[in-house]
Formats: C-alpha cells, sequence, structure tokens
C-alpha cells in the first residue's frame, strides 16, 4: 500500500533539474507555481498573493517563504535554506527573495516566471528587476510521465473515488436532493478512507475530507461543466457524476452518465455512442501512439454517426497532482503517448437537453494501456434501480 | 432577500470600464482573468487550460470561448457576440480570439493580461504578435469597494455560514473525526439553504453544496494554513474553523477558535489575547482609515503583550468573490479602507503547540463599520460543552 511518495522520490527530481541547469548559463533555477514547489519538494502550499520562491542551485535549495509557512517548510528535508518575509505587501516579498538569491552568489537565473503570478490581486515587480533571467518550463514537461510510486498513488486514489462513486449510486433515489447525495457520498467515502489508511494518511486536505464524489443533473449536464441545479431527483433522471480523492495531492477521475429508474430510448441511444467512442479511444492509446490519433479517432466514429455536432471537447488530459495537465488529447497536438502517462479519457456528446460523458483514468504502459478506475460502463450497470 | 446581483450591475461595470477605455488609445478592453469576466458580464467559467478572451468596446461586448462554454455564454444579455475555438490546443485560442478583435477593426487593446494565464500548463502566444498590446487593471480596482447589492450577497453569505458555523459545533464531540464533522455541517447548512432559497439559489457550484463549514485539529491549528489530521477530537482540543458559503460567486468569512470540552489555562490566555487584538482591529477600522494603521494597532498590542514572535502575518484581507482580494491589512500598504471595503479582521497568535484566530467579514459603512458575520465570539461560547 503506496499513500505517500518516499524521499527518494524528491531527490530524484532535485537532480533531474540540476542536468537540465548545468547546460544553461544560469546559477540557479527558480519557481513560483505552487505545483511545481510541491512536485520538487514535498512542500505543499496554497497559491495565494503571498509569493513563495524556490531555489535549486547545483548544490543547494532555498526557499523564500510568508511568515505564516515557516514551521510548515522548516521540516522539510530536502529545503536546506528557509528566507521569510513577514507578509504581502510590506515586508516586499520580491526584494527578500532577490536577496536570498544574492545571499547565494547567483546573478541569473533559470526560473519558471519572470514574477510572481497575479494571483487574488497580487503585484509586485519582475526578478529581473534584480537579475538576470531566462526561462524555462522544465517541470511541466517532468510531470507528463509519473513514476511507478506516482502511479501507485493515482491507483490508491482509484480506489476511494470508486468506493464515493458506489455511495453516489446507493444514495441516489428519486425525491432525493443531488447536492446532500453527493456531500454524504464525499463524507461516507472520506470517512471510510481516513479510517482505513490510518496513520499512512498524509493530511493534504484544510477542513475538509480527502474523497470528493457528486453529480450534476437536469439540464445542466447538457453543459461539460455544469453546475448543481437544485431541483430534487426524479425518476428517469439523466446524472453525470464525478469522484476523485487526493492521495498524497495526486487525485484520479472517474465519472458516469447514470439514470435514475430508467433509461429512455434517447437516452439509450447517446449513451451507448458515447460508451463506444470511449473504448474506441481506450483501444486507439498505447505508448507511441499519437494523441492526435486518439482525439481524431473517436471524431472519425462521431463523424461516420453524425453526431459530431454534438460533440464540445476533446477526448481527454493527462493527470495527477492537478485534475487537468498537458499533455492534451487533442487532434491540433503533437505530442506522445509514453510509459506514465496518465489519462483520462472521456469523449462526450451533448444535446440540447441532457449530456452523455464517462471519464476513466487509463495508464499508458510499456506494452499498452491499463484502465485504473473500475467502476462498472455499461448502460445497465448505471441505471440505479 | 437577494440572492443574485441584477442586470443593471453588470451594466454599470461594462459602462465604468468604458468611462476607462475612453482615456487610452486603444479601442477595446481585454480580459483572460476568469473572475473579472464573470465580475462584468455574469458569466462564471473555470479557468482552466482553456483560454476564455473577453472584449469590451465602446459600444459592444465580444467573448471567445472554448466549444463547451458555448451553450452557457449564448444566453448572457450582456455578451452579443460569442466566437468558439473547438478546443486546446488544437483550436488556437489566441489566433481565434486575436481574429475576433481584428472582425470588430481594433488594432489596438487595453489588456488585463497580454497572454492567457498558464492555469493547468497552458501554454500559447501572446496577444502582442497579433496587435498593440496596452496594460490595465481596471477591474481589480473596482471590486475594491462593493455595491449595496454585492453587500446583500456577502451579507447572505454570512447567514448560512453561521448555520453551517453552528452545526459544526453541535457536531463536534470528543471521538468525532473532524473530517467527518465538518462535511456533515457542510451538507446540513447546504441542504437548508437550498431548500429555503427554492428559485431564488442561482446554482454557483458542481458536485457540492453551497455550503462548506470546515474546521482543522491538533497539531495542524498551529499553521494557519494548517490541514485536517486524521486524528479524532479528544476532551480539551483545540480547533480552528472556518465557514462561508458561495451566494451568487460572493463569499464571507467566519472564523472561531473553539475548545472541545474545556480550554487550558493556556489557551484561554492566548484566546484572551487574540480576542483583544480582534476587537482593536475593528474598532480601528472605518472610511478614511489607512489599512496599514489597523495593522499597526494589532501589532503595537501584541508588542505591549510581549507576543509579536506568536504573530505569523497581517490582520485580514478584502473578499467577496475571491476568498482574498486586495486591500490587505498589511502595515506596508499604502491603501485607505472606503465605504463599501468588505473586510475579514483575523489576527492570529501561534504557539509551538496550538494556533489562536477568529474571522470575522467587516464591511466599511459611510459612518463607521458593520460586522456582518455574527457567531459569538467570546471564550465561554466557543467551548463546546
Amino acid at each position: 500500500m503506496f499513500t505517500h511518495l518516499p524521499p527518494s522520490e524528491y531527490r530524484g527530481r532535485i537532480e533531474a533539474v540540476r542536468r537540465r541547469l548545468a547546460d544553461t548559463d544560469a546559477g540557479a533555477a527558480t519557481w513560483f507555481n505552487a505545483t511545481s514547489i510541491a512536485y520538487l519538494t514535498g512542500f505543499h502550499h496554497i497559491q495565494t498573493e503571498r509569493p513563495v520562491l524556490l531555489c535549486i542551485t547545483p548544490d543547494h535549495v532555498a526557499v523564500t517563504v510568508p511568515r505564516l509557512e515557516v514551521e510548515r517548510v522548516e521540516p522539510n528535508e530536502h529545503i536546506q535554506t528557509v528566507i521569510h518575509y513577514f507578509d504581502y505587501p510590506g515586508g516586499n516579498p520580491i526584494r527578500t527573495a532577490a536577496g536570498m538569491l544574492e545571499d547565494l552568489g547567483i546573478d541569473r537565473i533559470a526560473a519558471d516566471m519572470d514574477g510572481a503570478p497575479g494571483t487574488m490581486g497580487y503585484d509586485g515587480p519582475p526578478l529581473s528587476d534584480f537579475l538576470d533571467v531566462e526561462s524555462q518550463g522544465w517541470v511541466d514537461r517532468m510531470r507528463y510521465a509519473k513514476s511507478d510510486r506516482e502511479v501507485a498513488l493515482i491507483r490508491e486514489s482509484s480506489r476511494w473515488a470508486n468506493l464515493g462513486h458506489r455511495y453516489l449510486a446507493d444514495f441516489t433515489l428519486p425525491g432525493a436532493h443531488p447536492a446532500t447525495v453527493s456531500q454524504r457520498a464525499s463524507m461516507e467515502a472520506s470517512r471510510a478512507m481516513l479510517d482505513t489508511l490510518g496513520d499512512q494518511y498524509l493530511p493534504r486536505v484544510r477542513g475538509d475530507g480527502p474523497v470528493h464524489a457528486g453529480f450534476i443533473n437536469a439540464e445542466q449536464t447538457a453543459l461539460p461543466h455544469g453546475h448543481t441545479a437544485n431541483r430534487r431527483l426524479q425518476f428517469g433522471d439523466g446524472i453525470i457524476t464525478g469522484a476523485t480523492a487526493n492521495v498524497d495531492g495526486y487525485f484520479s477521475e472517474l465519472e458516469r452518465t447514470m439514470f435514475v429508474g430508467e433509461a429512455s430510448d434517447e437516452d439509450e441511444h447517446y449513451f451507448e455512442l458515447m460508451l463506444e467512442a470511449q473504448t474506441i479511444a481506450i483501444e486507439t492509446c498505447g505508448p507511441g501512439v499519437d494523441v492526435a490519433a486518439v482525439d481524431q479517432a473517436v471524431w472519425d466514429y462521431f463523424d461516420e454517426q453524425g453526431v459530431t455536432e454534438l460533440a464540445q471537447h476533446h477526448v481527454g488530459h493527462n493527470i495527477g497532482l492537478e485534475g487537468h495537465e498537458p499533455p492534451y488529447i487533442d487532434r491540433g497536438n503533437d505530442e506522445t503517448m509514453e510509459p506514465g502517462h496518465v489519462y483520462t479519457i472521456e469523449p462526450g456528446l451533448y444535446t440540447a437537453d441532457a449530456g452523455y460523458r464517462h471519464s476513466d483514468t487509463v495508464l499508458i504502459t510499456e506494452e499498452g494501456t491499463e484502465r485504473l478506475t473500475y467502476f462498472p460502463r455499461s448502460l445497465d450497470e448505471n441505471v440505479i434501480r
């Protein structure tokens, strides 16, 4: 049972960054992006108006943080120096970070961004006011392929997503409120996960549980990013579900098109087209396959069936520390699938009244693929009776 | 009962933007930021790797969206033209948006950002590859002071936050799991809100409820942004709560330091210092008051009490469409409080073992202040017996 990454993973990532750094004229590489900082060091923080700057030199790792992160980052074994400013804006975050770089003897950096992102109204000077800056996007690319240990976390996430999803189906009845069903399923699955994992569980959420299971309903299913309508469930309603669990910051994705009591003939028609499209997409995936080919295979099927007008988005995306990650499975993308990539496969069809979409999390292996989410996909098993 | 903004609010905002535009050499103003787009038009979308560009000219409002947002934006009465690309990256979002601007006869824009933000690995060209770009940050500044109707939504949010918080307190017992207490309180309060508001409720959340109430516990309270520890509650535990509700996209903030069964002498000591600091901060607030003066008043009190070493952050922040918004109540900030600003007031103290922080949402009025969150603040009323 793997529920968190070992220190060796972070050491390997830092070494990989140092190899890239050696090919530049910069004395250090830096990151403002919270996800990249978590990826490289295991130090997770919420990206807010308070900038955090991680700096990796050939022989040192240093970070500038707001005062309120000091106690969380100090025990981190991968970070040797912690500098802080009291708060934003009076603490002059960028000046503090530039001072840290100067103290390390750095006069040129390879940076993920020249200045901190404008999150929550943040506004401040670029690092290039203080030293030479060249740009790098190393971590985004490093994150494409997951290690075996990362895959194990996404696999663990899939297990708890499945439980949350099962509870969703169990609690779904005519007359029930979709928000209540969603929140109750999240609560019950989170409790089971926390009690099962015990001290193997690494806290990564605040004032909430690690499992989220929910659905959208009524006319909102016709919108791929619909909201939860304030309307109790009725016999014959279609719903589109979603379930995931946070396992040391990693996520899976499981979505199903389900029906309360029964599916209409029209529902059945579009459901089967969607299901076949998903099957085609999964079967097309594999190592060395162009992502564009997977999206094209679904498009060709939709075209053959005369339903391209009902498609609203491409087939899927990589997933890991973020819910959406590149590469995107899109006809206009020239990336290739490689072992360790973990994709959501989720072609959808949307009429004026309703949407039809499953999403499964699929690992690209050396030999082919493995579906990590395993809730049943057939219509019969997704009509809640 | 005000649960959503009327169309006149959006018209007023668009007109305010047009007045600023008239003072520039640009033919249109543009925004990539999802919150700014929601603020100006009421079109809410999730900021992802798929860019959305809003464009306001002196007599037209146009937007470029990914295909999957078309049905959501088309009914919007404030937007006259909807252009879409199929998906990212193949649909060439920026080229599509630049084409929209060209079709409108625009060759120079005042933009919130030159290119779309790098959310979820998005990577693409700047708009300045296609036309002249000057920079503007109008909306961030417009959002500082809330209108009466915006304040009404934050007031409504405070009511449901209070209910969620009351449920939190009710469900908090020795032996209970903090995640389960949090999720159950969110579920029950969301259900009450949805059933109370009925068709006055505007859906703004997906697969979840509109109320979130939760807490952090155990050693995590010593971290201002702590996580939920996987440990059942014990008699004598301190917890730090948080509750809010989404009302047409607007939020309030309510946090309390509470104790399960009883507070130790040390807990009582720091609680009372924190409470007095919060009272001082609230009493210092008012129209025409420098935000720095409020932060300084708390700092002076902490200094007098010899506890500045236990402070880890400034006093608070503006709040509205985002959980944190400028201006920040910080000694190094030269902004001034004005009627319509809505601030969280949340000075905290953090020992090695535990944290002490209340947060209340306070409106600056013409005459002084009004506290919008109203859960009791005293120690006696925050020991759960």
